[in-house]
C-alpha cells in the first residue's frame, strides 16, 4: 500500500479512510500517543495506539528516533493541539533506536544548544529547527529560480575552478592534482603548474560575475546560484569559506535599472515564503519569541519574524548617496556622541555594519540602497561616474544584518577599464576575455551578488550562518 | 524609453506601435535591413534602415558585432522570412566593432568549426548553436527544480569542499590553503594538514550522495543539483572534469519506487523543453540534419531530434534484469559475431555503451532500466539482495549514449553496510556520521544521480559535452 505524507493528511478533509504513514517516532506518550514526524512538514500527526492489541515487542521498539510504519483510520481528533489524528490499526518498526544511544545524540528530546546540533549536522535536520530553517531554504532557492525564469533570466554555470582571480580580492583556494608532498618544480625552482591537472595555477572561484558578464552580454539577462568560496580565516558568525551566491547580470541595464531588480527580486522571494512557508515561519517566530523571554529587553529582537520580513516586502526600498550618507552619519548622535566603534570623519570612509544599520533602522526606518560609493573602495570593473571619483556601485541594506547585496553598473568603455586595470597591477593578459566583451559590441550593463546564506539567514531569523547551510565550512572545519 | 525583447516583439499583435530594441548587429544587408539579436530567441528582428535619412558615420557604424538600438514602428513584413519588421527612425550605436577585429574572432558572419568556437568560449554565446543550447540549459534546469518542487522535495546543498571520499571512487582534486612551494611537512616527515585551511585533507566532492541520504531520512525526500568533479585524466567527447550532477533521495522508497521517479522525472523535463524550447529546437534539429548531408549514411542521426525527445517521452521504460539482459547479449547477432569490441562472455560482465545501446536502440526499441546488477561491479552503498551476488541497482539507458542514470536502493542494514565497508577497506571512523543513519531509525531509501550535461547533450543533439556548458574544464584546460 502506497504511503501517505504526514502534510497531506494533516490538511485532507477525507477523513474516515485508512491511510499508511511513515516517518520517525518523536515522542510516545503513555504507551498510547505517537507523535509521528517524516519530514514533509514541521507538525506531526498524532497516531494514537491500540496498545491491547499491538504486541509487547512492537510496543517496546516504539522509541524516539525510531522509523515506523502505521497503518490506520484518519480521524477527527479528541484531544487539543491537533485537528485530526490516525487510529492505528497495524504499527511496523522499521528501523529501530535504542534509547541508550540515543540519549547520546540530539535527537534525544530536551533542548539541545546550536553548537551540539553543529557537533551533529547529519542529525539536525531531524529536529524542529533545522527541518524548518532548511524547508525554507528550499523554498527560497526555489523562488530565486522561479523569479529570473519568469523574467526571461537564463541560468548560467560559471564555472567553479577557475584560473582568474575574478575580482583581484579575496584568499583563494587552491585547486591541485599535486602530490603535495612532492610537487614538480621547474629550472628556477619555481612550481611547475604545466604538470598540473589543468597546465596552470587553478583555485576555487570567488565569484562568477566577470564570465556571468561574457553571458548577458550575448543572451541579454542571465543569472548564476552556485557555490563559491573564500579562504579567509574569518571566524565568524556571518562567514563560510564555501557559501551559494545568486548572480544576476544584464546587458542594456543602467544602475537605476539595476536597483529596480534587486528590489523587486527581493521582495518576490520573500513574499514567496511568506505565502508558500506559513507552519514554518511560525515555528521559527516561535522560537525567536521563545529564545528572547530569556534576553535582557536590549538584546530582544525588535522585530517578530514576519514583520521584519514585510518590513522589506512593504516598504519602498530608499535610494541614498553614499555622499548624503555620509553627511547624515557624520552629524548623527552615535557619530558625535562617539557611540559608533568606527568614527565617520571624512568621505571616502568605507562603512561599518553599525552604519549600515543605524541608517535602516534609526534613519530612514526602511531599506535603503546606498549608490555611487567612492571609486577607490570599491572593485575596478565598476563604472566611473563623471565626476571621476565615484563609481556606480550599489549596496542594499537590510535591518539587523546591514549589507545584503552588492552590485554595480560595470565599467563598459574599454579605456576606462584598460587603465583602472593597469593602475590596480591587475594583468590584463590574465582577463583578456573579458576585455574582448568592451571590444565587440560593448554596452551599458549591470549586476548585483548576493549571498544566499545571508538570504536564508534574514529570512529564518537564525542568528548564525553555520545553521543555514547544511554542511558549514569553516575554518578547521570540514567534518561530514 | 524602455526597450523591448525582441522575443516579445516577434509574437506581438500590437502593430503599428513604436518600441525600441536593442541587441547586436548579426547582418546588415544592402545597407538596409540589419538583422538584430538580443539573446531573448534564437530569431533575428528585421529592422529597415531609413539609409536617406540616416547619418553616414551611423550607418559606418552599423557592423557585425556592434551594440545598437533602434526605435521604430513595428510593421507587417512584406519581405520573406518574417512575420513583423521595425521600420527604423532612430538607430544609436552603442558600442562599436571594428570590422578588421572581428574577421579575427567567431562573432564574423561564416561557418566555424565547434573547435575553433571553444577556443573563443566567452564569444560563443553570441552565436546561434551556443545560444539555443544555452537556453536550453537553461529551461532544463528550471524543469529539475520544477519537479522537484512540486513533488515535495527539498533541494539541499551538500557540501562542495569534502574531508571524505564519497564513493570510494575516482581521482579527486585537493583542495588547500598551502603555499605549494613548501609545504608544512610533520615529524615523520608527512604532510601536516593540521596545518591548512580546514585542520585536515580535503577534496572537490565526487558526489553529494551520502550528505543527501543523512537529509533524505530527516525530510523525507530531497534532492541536488551542484557541481561535482572528476580528477580523471579522460580527454574525451563525454568527460569533464567539472560538471553538475543531479542526485534525489528518497525515505521509505525501494528500487521499483525509484525506478518509477527516475522515468517520470525524465519525461517531464523533456517534456518541459518539448513545450517550452520551440524555436530553439527547431534551429538545433535543423543543424543536425544540416551536419547530416555531408556524412555517409551510415552515420546519420537516425533520429530527427524532437523524434529522439519523443522516443523517451512516449516510450515505457523497459525493466530488465542485468542476468536477463546478460542473456540477451551473449545470444545476439554482434555478440557471436564478434561486432562487440567486448564481447559478452558471461554474468558478471560490466556491459559497455556498445552493449547498452545495442539493448535500447536494436533489441527493445525503447528506453531500457537495466536492475539487479552483480554487487562486485557496484558501490559499497547498495543494497545487497537475498541471493547475496547482486545488488539492487539501477541504470538507465538511453539511445545513442547509453547509460545516463545511476542509482541504487541503498544498504539500510548496518550489519550488512559495514561488513561490505570492511571488504573493501573503507574506514568505519571516515563515514561514522554516515552509519549512524543505520543506527536510529533506518529505514529503506533509494535515490539516483544524473549528469546534468549529459542531459543537455541528449537534448540538444550535440555531440561534444564541452559544447554544452559555459566553460568546460578537461585536462590541460581552465582557460576563463
Amino acid at each position: 500500500m502506497k504511503h501517505h505524507k504526514i502534510a497531506e493528511l494533516l490538511k485532507t478533509e477525507h477523513l474516515l479512510q485508512d491511510y499508511t504513514v511513515k516517518g520517525w517516532v518523536r515522542a510516545f506518550r503513555s504507551n498510547r500517543f505517537i507523535s509521528l514526524n517524516d519530514g514533509s512538514t514541521i507538525n506531526n500527526l498524532q497516531c494514537v495506539v491500540d496498545f491491547e492489541n499491538t504486541p509487547e515487542e512492537v510496543l517496546q521498539q516504539i522509541n524516539v528516533g525510531a522509523a515506523i510504519s502505521v497503518k490506520g483510520t484518519l480521524k477527527e481528533s479528541e484531544g487539543k493541539g491537533q485537528r485530526v489524528e490516525i487510529e492505528a490499526q497495524e504499527i511496523k518498526i522499521l528501523g529501530e533506536a535504542n534509547p541508550e544511544e540515543v540519549k547520546k545524540t540530539i535527537l534525544s528530546p530536551k533542548r539541545h544548544t546550536l553548537e551540539k546540533l553543529r557537533e551533529q549536522a547529519h542529525l539536525r535536520v531531524r529536529t524542529n529547527t533545522f527541518s524548518a530553517v532548511m524547508r525554507v531554504r528550499s523554498k527560497l532557492s526555489f523562488a530565486v529560480h522561479q523569479y529570473f525564469q519568469q523574467n526571461g533570466f537564463n541560468y548560467v554555470n560559471t564555472p567553479i575552478i577557475t584560473g582568474s582571480d575574478a575580482e583581484g580580492a579575496g584568499e583563494m583556494f587552491k585547486v591541485t592534482n599535486f602530490n603535495l608532498k612532492d610537487t614538480p618544480k621547474n629550472e628556477d625552482g619555481e612550481i611547475d603548474f604545466k604538470k598540473d591537472f589543468f597546465g596552470k595555477e587553478t583555485n576555487l572561484t570567488v565569484s562568477g560575475q566577470l564570465e556571468a558578464e561574457t553571458y548577458a552580454l550575448g543572451l541579454g539577462q542571465v543569472y548564476t546560484f552556485g557555490p563559491t568560496f573564500r579562504a579567509e580565516n574569518s571566524n565568524t558568525s556571518r562567514h563560510l569559506a564555501e557559501f551559494w551566491m545568486i548572480e544576476p547580470e544584464v546587458a542594456f541595464c543602467d544602475l537605476d535599472g539595476n536597483m529596480d531588480l534587486a528590489e523587486d527580486f527581493i521582495k518576490y522571494v520573500l513574499n514567496y515564503i511568506l505565502e508558500n512557508c506559513d507552519d514554518d515561519l511560525d515555528f521559527l517566530e516561535n522560537r525567536i519569541i521563545q529564545e528572547d523571554k530569556s534576553k535582557p529587553e536590549s538584546e530582544r529582537q525588535p522585530m517578530k519574524l514576519r514583520e521584519k520580513l514585510k518590513f522589506i516586502t512593504e516598504n519602498n526600498f530608499k535610494r541614498v548617496s553614499y555622499t548624503e550618507a555620509i553627511d547624515i552619519l557624520k552629524n548623527s548622535k552615535p557619530n558625535k556622541k562617539k557611540k559608533f566603534n568606527y568614527i565617520i570623519k571624512e568621505w571616502g570612509a568605507d562603512l561599518q555594519s553599525e552604519h549600515e544599520r543605524f541608517l535602516v533602522e534609526k534613519h530612514f526606518k526602511c531599506p535603503v540602497i546606498l549608490f555611487d560609493y567612492p571609486a577607490n573602495i570599491k572593485a575596478f570593473y565598476m563604472r566611473l561616474n563623471e565626476d571621476e571619483k565615484t563609481v556606480r556601485a550599489m549596496d542594499i541594506l537590510f535591518p539587523g544584518i546591514g549589507e545584503i547585496v552588492g552590485g554595480s553598473q560595470r565599467e563598459e568603455r574599454l579605456e576606462v577599464l584598460q587603465q583602472k586595470m593597469n593602475e590596480l597591477g591587475i594583468d590584463e593578459k590574465e582577463l583578456w576575455w573579458y576585455l574582448d566583451t568592451r571590444k565587440f559590441g560593448t554596452c551599458v550593463h549591470s549586476g548585483f551578488g548576493l549571498g544566499f546564506e545571508r538570504l536564508v539567514l534574514f529570512a529564518t531569523g537564525m542568528t548564525n550562518i553555520r545553521d543555514v547551510i547544511p554542511y558549514p565550512r569553516t575554518p578547521q572545519n570540514a567534518e561530514f
